[in-house]
């Protein structure tokens, strides 16, 4: 006998907590499905400001402080990998890798966007020693030594930030002449003597040696010229995807976002969907919570109908 | 000269200090105008237990958060009310009350809702004396005494819970026979022994001695049989209307609620709506958040292109 819930919430970031929170104070026995770490890509952010009522504070507390409101009113959450939705007499039948199968009334799926990785030769064998996503969890590793960030949105920005603070010297390689970023932190980047900014480039080759990354070739997107920057660390800010493999396709748009109604409901019955990985316009923490509390709600409608 | 803003946000509650935080971040000149109090209706609200990342905080203290979060970031937060939003050779124009006049090329009209006040014979004159909107405030004047409450959705039940920590007993009173309210709510308010509640059941005249209140009859919406509750505090929490007076009616629905879009903008260029006093299906503090930072975001879109 497989175990039974109302909801099944997949993924345990800001949405899907905030469904949980939702669903368990609507009596709906919940039961969160996280992948990877607990309160989702927040974990990995080192400061948000813009989580209105909380002025300032680590993406790793927030998360921390998600993590337990999301359990607070009787959710339960386990680890695991959500492979396949289907279907079993009525009811949502949620497969797991590990071959684990659980049994619900309706699914949220918040499994939020996974960073893009970086698409050069050798890039896979030196994640990890050279090449990092997470500033918070590897820039340790490069203190005093030079960075290159790659990107110019909020997130390469914020990092850029963050790592100044630990290396020698911070360059941030942007394809445009222009950032895709919040005023005020371009403002910070700019105003930090640390960081050099090196518009209309792109990654061309890693440079390697003695089994070491020791600098990043960059061509010059107008005139083809290629320059190298001198670093020991590489963090690719490089846009992300929606972690969206196991879903129906019959709901995802082009680039594999899930479309979702008004009331988070989907275009087949009993999938909901929250948070990052839905086609949206603002991805915010604030505005993942919004629609898990959506999702949580519609279903409960649902459900006591 | 008038002062001229980016952005003039009607309503510092969760919706307008959210779109303060994200239109200041976004380089945006903000003014924020409230006519009553910083942090809206939350101000008044006891116990908050559902915004995402904040296990347990009282309304006034959520409020006070927001408050000085939206003005973190260089947003002004003035007092006034707004009398009139008008056209000005491009830009909006606000008119106050006062006279006051500020001009802005958007608004985010972020006003919430108002408690519906109780539609009964000398209701009026003992507001602030007998008959109370708000618990938080008022609740203290009542302890060891008697309190009715008329309604039956959460606002009614929250504050029933907290009224019976004071009162020597709380009734309540409900048109129906069924709660609009969360289940855990409901169960916490049907295990308090000081809650007794009554259903089927409509206010129908304050009884009145030596110029106080000392109980509220009540009729059976089935049987117009009349009985009288023993009170010296009435409560009614039976619903809230949209604080949108000052709108252009051609932006409203039938109930006076603004129709916008999932941008949060509304079908008049630079205007702007955002929280409660949009229509939409879940009125609660994240969701309001979302809409502002969605509102702000639109806005710095536009004014940047």
């Amino acid at each position: 006998m497989n175990e039974q819930y109302d909801v099944i919430i997949v993924g345990a970031g800001p949405a899907g907590l905030t469904a949980a929170i939702y669903a368990s104070r609507a009596d709906l026995k919940v039961l969160i499905i996280e992948a990877e770490v607990n309160g989702g890509k927040l974990s990995k952010t080192y400061e948000i400001e813009n989580y209105p009522g909380i002025k300032s504070i680590s993406g790793l507390e927030l998360a921390t402080q998600l993590t337990e409101h999301g359990q607070k009113f009787g959710a339960k959450l386990i680890s695991g990998e959500v492979l396949e939705i289907g279907e079993n007499e009525g009811k949502k039948e949620v497969r797991l890798k590990n071959g684990d199968v659980y049994l619900s009334k309706a699914v949220v799926v918040a499994t939020g966007t996974k960073e893009r990785t970086l698409d050069l030769p050798h890039a896979d064998e030196f994640t990890g020693r050279g090449i990092s996503y997470c500033a918070v969890c590897d820039g340790f590793f490069y203190r005093n030594r030079n960075i290159a960030i790659i990107g110019g949105g909020n997130s390469a920005l914020e990092e850029a930030l963050y790592l100044a603070s630990l290396a020698a010297k911070v360059t941030i390689i942007v394809r445009r002449d222009v950032f895709r970023a919040d005023a005020t932190v371009v403002d910070k980047v700019k105003a930090n003597e640390k960081i050099e900014i090196i518009t209309k480039h792109l990654p061309e080759e890693l440079v390697i040696e003695n089994d070491r990354i020791v600098g990043l070739k960059i061509r010059n997107v107008e005139s083809g010229e290629v320059s190298t920057v001198d670093c020991a660390g590489i963090f690719p800010y490089i846009g992300a995807d929606p972690c969206t493999s196991f879903v129906d396709p019959s709901i995802l748009d082009e680039r594999g976002y899930i479309l979702a109604n008004a009331d988070m409901s989907t275009a087949i019955p009993g999938i909901y969907a929250a948070g990052d990985c839905i086609r949206k316009d603002l991805r915010q923490v604030v505005t993942a919570c919004n629609d898990g509390a959506i999702a949580a709600n519609s279903i409960a409608k649902v459900l006591k109908e």
